[in-house]
């Protein structure tokens, strides 16, 4: 049975606009001593795999500072406040990136990003009947190309490693299982 | 086509131990405005899925300071520079974290455990025919309770958020793809 450590003590260290350092010292349960850690506190994120009605998945090619590389993901990004519900905010990035819409946007799980160091949550969603009805509203430091892909070169796309982004992959990993469920259930996968 | 940033200058600001905050400043090729971005630099890091004889996953129970939680998880953690291979660092996590080495350990895929601002990569791995050998070997600051895990339970522990670390759900998604390259060639799934 492990347990819960207890916390002496934690301070905010520096501010990085997307998530704030903490260092917390805390004290082992097993070993009564103390250690001290480093938390990134950041609001939570979603992604949102948007289908089309033909099938497709509306990815977007970015420029990814981590990385330096340009990278094929789902939409995604931070839930703001005043988003109020982590789906809203999944339907704002989808608008905002893509300039699509969908006709229902549907909770298909929650992972923790790294649940070592960063405190927060990624919600993913699956996106139905996804259409293009604006131009995607960038801000000045996002550069982004959309591109359809079928649903299933996925698999092959992630295996072949042009698709690498962890909270993507977990997110396919979620659409799976939620649509395994629904054929159990004898529903249609892409209705809502 | 998305085209890289120019980066213009680049300074690490701060040391928290697993990860160094850096701050660059980079022009969008799209406007020829500078940002600025902020990057943890950060040592690969490994996940390995051991199975036992008997098709059980050996995972492991640990308190986790990001989201102050207990998890469950596959073993893992940072490449060391002295173990030359990614692969003998999970070979040699696996052995510190449970106890249990493994006949081969075979790579099955690669993930960016967040590209926007992480340089790292996450290197997975199967351990076949794990067997407990040894008592594991923490440092101070672990505490881990092993659990062997039916293969066939790991999907609906995820679904029903037991599981929640997206390198170890990432990890579970790319040992699906294996598997099934695996069926298609006509080898059994097991077998190394």
């Amino acid at each position: 049975m492990i347990r819960p450590w207890q916390k002496l003590d934690s301070t905010i260290l520096h501010d990085y606009r997307i998530f704030r350092a903490r260092q917390d010292r805390s004290r082992s349960p097993r070993t009564g001593k103390d250690h001290t850690f480093y938390v990134l506190e950041a609001a939570d994120w979603v992604n949102v795999i948007p289908l089309t009605p033909e099938g497709k998945v509306v990815m977007v090619h970015q420029y990814r500072h981590g990385t330096e590389t340009v990278t094929l993901e789902v939409p995604g990004g931070i839930v703001d406040e005043e988003d109020g519900d982590p789906g809203v905010s999944a339907a704002r990035e989808l608008r905002e990136e893509t300039g699509y819409e969908a006709a229902a946007v549907i909770s298909i799980g929650r992972v923790a990003p790294n649940p070592a160091f960063l405190n927060n949550t990624c919600h993913s969603y699956l996106a139905l009947d996804a259409r293009r009805v604006t131009t995607p509203a960038f801000d000045g430091a996002e550069d982004i190309a959309v591109e359809e892909v079928a649903l299933a070169d996925i698999p092959g796309l992630i295996q072949d490693g042009v698709i690498t982004h962890a909270l993507t992959i977990a997110a396919f990993y979620h659409l799976e299982r939620y649509q395994e469920a629904r054929a159990a259930a004898g529903e249609p996968a892409g209705s809502s």
